[in-house]
């Protein structure tokens, strides 16, 4: 795994990502695949997604374009890892730690602030093959939330930490930190100020409506669901939360079974939108369990559970152990991206694809 | 409600459940259905725990008792509350409230300490008829959670708060406080020195093995599940987590879906046990589920969700539609009880009624 990142970092190191990707784009996906003719051999599939809600037809061109970049640079990762044999898990964390790491998402780096103007993370990760887990809630010291979920499995025999607990653990584990000033940009500050004013009670109220441009400051929970070429599943999924967010508000990110699961028997599932919904309705599970029980196929199932949500709640993204790929969601966009060894690749952000 | 849980009250005052319920015991159930003839004439049932784990066998006759008072006393204030037509929600607070002031469990002022010697204490509420849902994780001031839980449910839009945050809201929100003393007893910090002083390191390794009557010191979480006269369905579940529980820990008595779980049109459950596993495979999702997408009855949909554990790591009680009720548990016992308006009654701690 350590050999594949590395590879794979030494080519998107600048933060170039757009152009990197841009240019795989316009040589076209041979050039990824000539390099890999062994592990092709060999079924993977990847989905990504960068938050759901919000109409990116209204979007700013740059920010449509950070968008594209951020997801096409995730893939692109993805997909070269899995095409050299990388382990499910190790994708999706690798995955998700780069859109952490990228700004555009509310995840990692990108988080929103909450109505203290602080940041609280949550994050979980999930081993398709034995179900093994980890997650983390209301974190605010690691530089990868995702990675912390990570050591939380590895390394405990507990499942979901909270909290400055979670931090502590975090120190003693070793995993990367950061101080507030790496969250909480002066960029982030501006806009919590101005969204503060129009909402000063987000927990009790829903928020009111904010224009267009001002949708970033509070959408792009990221995820991941990979198929590996030895035939595992995994899901990981991290966010910072809703914008404003009060008294320690907890999503659906680390709460396995709503906003992230994975199983090998069915599928890997990460989710996005009004965490609220996703836990009373246990959308991710609720996928596995149409699979497991009512014996849908994976695209048939993702889109059965959507549709318990109310309109405009969210999205998921979907992987199937035959590397079918569900990105199914009731709000006028899903930031997402999907490739898979068979050639199939794509990135969006609306219903363009449809 | 009111009416009904003050008439309750009033009778069980003093702090004498167990002769309030051996009384009723020996006069017979029919005291309390000829007091209730109309609301009779529908259905309800009521199924509660105590938590699972240990070997009831091995226990002082004396903590035996206790447990069985304890659950005595709950069923009683649960159906007296459900013949007078409360409504399933109403009861299900009530009951677990009312165990989280018995110090025999630990949920509410019986909560075992983590590692610091602290409480941190969960819990969870759901509405079957809705899907409306609340819990917390990490509280410290709540005397009852569980009605911290139901104010998150119904005074915000979210589902989960936890930690400090959770505890402003009880403030603001005016659920009823208690301070440290109120949970650190001398007697549990007694017996939290002895535990730590043989188990310095229980988030990483599972805790050495302890003599049964040392067992109350970590078991006991608990819950209820209720059908009433209405058809609503409705669970909640409430504890103390893991004894010397570490870095922020939370277990599955606050996750929907794992730990707890309503839906009319399926089932309500409660779980308890090993909370990361209930975690892992969705316990309280995956009855429902069963019963939703694979049309088991209750009771197999039930045996199932409890198979997929590992042996030993709990069991769940859980109520249909009809009314019908399922108790399961792979550990040598799970405090119960059970009673309906067919005039069925019971209270177990171990396999004595198999």
């Amino acid at each position: 795994m350590t050999r594949t990142r590395m590879l794979v970092s030494s080519r998107c190191l600048g933060g170039n990502f757009s152009n990197v990707f841009l240019h795989a784009a316009v040589l076209g996906i041979g050039m990824l695949m000539s390099s890999t003719a062994t592990a092709q051999e060999k079924k993977y599939a990847i989905v990504i997604h960068g938050g759901a809600g919000g109409d990116p037809t209204k979007w700013t061109d740059t920010y449509r374009q950070l968008r594209l970049d951020g997801l096409g640079a995730a893939l692109e990762q993805g997909e070269a890892m899995l095409a050299s044999g990388a382990d499910a898990l190790d994708v999706v964390e690798a995955v998700v730690k780069m859109m952490e790491d990228n700004e555009t998402f509310n995840a990692g780096r990108g988080c929103v602030l909450n109505e203290n103007g602080e940041h609280e993370l949550d994050a979980s990760i999930m081993d398709g093959r034995n179900l093994n887990c980890g997650a983390v809630a209301g974190v605010k010291q690691a530089k990868n939330p995702i990675s912390l979920a990570r050591l939380v499995m590895s390394k405990t025999r507990h499942v979901l930490l909270m909290g400055k607990g979670a931090d502590e653990f975090g120190e003693v584990a070793g995993v990367e930190l950061e101080g507030p000033e790496y969250f909480r940009t002066e960029r982030k500050k501006a806009s919590w100020q101005k969204w503060k004013t129009g909402n000063a009670d987000a927990s009790l109220h829903r928020p009111k409506s904010v224009k267009p441009d001002d949708e970033q400051l509070y959408l792009g929970t990221v995820g991941c669901a990979v198929l590996d070429v030895n035939g595992n599943l995994a899901a990981a999924t991290s966010t910072g939360g809703l914008m404003g967010k009060r008294w320690g508000r907890v999503g659906d990110s680390p709460i396995i079974g709503a906003g992230n699961y994975a199983d090998n028997e069915t599928c890997a599932v990460s989710g996005t939108g009004i965490g609220e919904e996703f836990i009373r309705h246990a959308i991710a599970g609720d996928v596995a369990a149409r699979m497991r029980y009512g014996e849908l196929e994976l695209k048939d199932a993702a889109a059965a559970a959507i549709d318990l949500l109310p309109d405009d709640a969210g999205g998921l993204i979907a992987v199937d152990k035959h590397g079918n790929v569900a990105m199914e969601f009731n709000t006028p966009g899903m930031s997402r991206a999907h490739a898979d060894s068979s050639g199939k690749r794509g990135v969006w952000l609306g219903r363009e694809n449809e």
